[in-house]
């Protein structure tokens, strides 16, 4: 038996096809370059038709496949919406995949559920029944696993913590990502790191040397690593607001574990002491001493490997 | 058939037989008046055993035995941990009751989850698979329903919400309770006023005739309703905070329901388009809309309803 897994990014496709152990029999990785609406969907089955005719097909019976998408996928209705793919606003991916793979079952999720899922095959979260994959990219997103399951919600948009509150008073920069996401997102990182900019006009660290415009989180993470203190001001306050997300979500969720990843863990993965210990004076205590904090095993590739284990686990 | 229901308060013991429809077959209510460890099981003994003899059980077996616990119930070792009871911090409840109620299963589960599930089976959270039972009294927590079944995390812990980061920086003052209740608690309220009264010597409004220490959040709110400037400032930021708290379970939960009770929500029902208010300011906005506000329909009765159907939903 294998599965096909496919995570559809902002900017590629990356697919594999894998044995049910978790072996990869083979990959496909393509750049979107501006397709839109249907050239992606057509480029997906692009991937699944190449992907099929790999040998080990022979012996091997594709049992299903699992589709990781960049935002929303509404479940019950078989579409999906994904903000950073124009066209993709309520794209019927899955009658489009189904009827070209027959009865193979299709299953599609959001990637920040994909990537819980792939840690939990394989990655961070193997054997957690609890856990949270906090994805800090140019977004905030979370892949929440309660007993063995990702948390949808109603309408399957549960695991928005971008939008936390955790700054009072409400202020209207807030509006149109979260209070979260604004401070401590990659995006919300350089829009702060430009907000100060612009104010400390006696600042001459390294950051002062890059065109205001086109400076980016890991820029700022660059500059914090070698002790720029613009940069230790900002990395701190990011510090306060994850330790104080953390905080929430093992106060809320009681978890066995909380596992960073995203575009800034990568490089901000030796920042996790610190954030535990800012979560530490906020969140309900026995739950805090229960939680490890962890940074993605598979990182890149966690996606893929989810919608793999997503085709694995459910099926039907 | 039949389910008995417990409800274990702090300072009494609620306790019904209901036909398995939701009829009320007899109740029992009694004062712990003080009472400590054993001699509180006692007193559940004496009620179970009561409530045994109605002759319409002559009729209807007794299918099993819920019991809501004012505290936190660890479900594995059929122990609980009740802070406002002394001697029951690790106390082996299931086994007490099992031992002389023979082979009809016990259920235990806390106040908050238990108060949810009597909202879901005969309050105002009837049809729904997601909702949050936000429990505003002395303290604050909340029982959450993921598709149908309580969250529970991995020791029996989630939904501590009272812990919630709302407000930095971290104040000393949040120890030993959490950010969200120190400001939005009954406790809290009563604590914030009585910070506000011992600084602000120019105020003769009806709470300056209280005496400082005997203040309640009810004093607070009835000044409220009055249009006191001082109970004002403090609902105002009560508000903010049941609003931001509101928005953080919106976001991350997606839930269709949100239904306040406790104890002050009673007298701040009537508060509930303000906290809306405040809500749609930071929620996930789509989550937002599909949310209801609501208060308890059972208000003190939640909590033996609960334990009745846990006892009904989960007999093994």
């Amino acid at each position: 038996m294998a599965v096909l897994g496919i995570d559809i990014g902002g900017t590629k496709i990356a697919s594999a096809l894998f044995r049910e152990n978790g072996d990869t029999l083979s990959r496909q990785n393509d750049y979107l370059e501006g397709r839109q609406g249907a050239e992606v969907g057509e480029q997906v089955r692009g991937q699944i038709n190449n992907l099929r005719k790999h040998p080990g097909l022979k012996e091997d019976k594709l049992l299903s496949i699992g589709i990781s998408v960049p935002g929303i996928s509404y479940r019950s209705e078989g579409t999906v919406w994904a903000p950073n793919i124009p066209g993709w606003e309520n794209y019927p991916l899955r009658d489009e995949v189904q009827s070209f793979i027959g009865d193979i079952p299709v299953n599609i999720d959001s990637d920040r559920a994909c990537c819980m899922l792939g840690e939990l095959w394989k990655g961070s979260a193997r054997g957690c029944k609890n856990a949270i994959f906090l994805a800090v990219g140019t977004g905030i997103g979370a892949g929440i696993l309660v007993n063995g399951k990702i948390l949808r919600g109603n309408n399957d948009i549960a695991g928005s913590v971008g939008w936390m509150a955790l700054n009072r008073p409400f202020d209207k920069k807030y509006t149109g990502c979260g209070c979260f996401e604004y401070h401590a997102s990659g995006e919300g990182i350089a829009k702060v790191c430009r907000a100060y900019l612009s104010e400390q006009e006696n600042y001459r660290g390294s950051l002062a040397k890059k065109k205001i415009n086109e400076i980016s989180a890991h820029d700022v993470m660059a500059a914090y690593k070698v002790g720029d203190s613009l940069a230790g001001k900002i990395i701190g306050e990011s510090v306060e607001y994850w330790g104080m997300a953390v905080a929430n979500l093992v106060s809320l969720f009681n978890p066995e574990k909380i596992i960073f990843g995203g575009g800034l863990f990568g490089p901000a993965k030796a920042l996790l002491p610190d954030i535990r210990k800012e979560a530490e004076k906020w969140a309900q205590p026995i739950s805090m001493k229960q939680v490890r904090l962890d940074s993605s095993a598979l990182e890149g590739r966690a996606g893929v490997y989810g919608a793999a284990y997503l085709a694995l686990k459910s099926p039907g």
